[in-house]
């Protein structure tokens, strides 16, 4: 079955962060099988972030799929991010996204739980 | 933590396909913690396709980010995709892609276990 139509949420001041976030919902969280609570594509227009924020009894590889910017892990480093790098926030660790370029920034986020439910 | 290198594995003749598919790793099957098997980008250059087959046990959410081809779902019907569709296998369910066109087809290949291993 092809879904041409993705729901798309758009988030303003995510987790305390600026502009708002456009989130294409891939799969909604009834339909992860009680694997996890998130698979979407995030998109960052310019000047657009996330704000940070932990992760508790989940971890989420974020995947660049398109664009540049910048990257806040567990220990507050700011790390320069480009299309086909893998961001991976483990189980009760910070981060946030900013997108401080002129185009867009696109990422792939998937939640998966520690534990199945 | 963010991730650079990939692993990056050509597939010849993927399935029976055509030609070489060619996988970028995201996450390792020993990553996914028992929740799945697959999480891959998958690249199909010009004519490139990955052939029929079944998926047990498993579902595979897959995800157009770039260009256009067919997906064959498990009736056989012949679907054009393009960036933004979901193509959704089901347990049990055949399917297959082609890239028909001049440009890459880029996808983000999910496959979960029905039961957590």
């Amino acid at each position: 079955m092809v879904k041409k139509e993705l729901r798309i949420q758009e988030l303003k001041n995510a987790r305390g962060g600026k502009g708002t976030l456009i989130m294409k919902h891939i799969l909604e969280q009834d339909e992860l099988a009680g694997h996890g609570r998130l698979y979407a594509e995030a998109i960052f227009n310019p000047g657009v972030t996330l704000g940070y924020h932990q992760h508790v009894g989940d971890f989420e590889p974020y995947y660049v799929i398109e664009g540049e910017g910048i990257f806040i892990d567990a220990e507050g480093n700011r790390i320069p991010i480009k299309a086909g790098d893998l961001c991976n926030i483990n189980p009760g660790e910070f981060h946030g996204v900013e997108n401080t370029g002129d185009g867009v920034l696109r990422m792939i986020a998937l939640i998966l739980y520690e534990e199945k439910k």
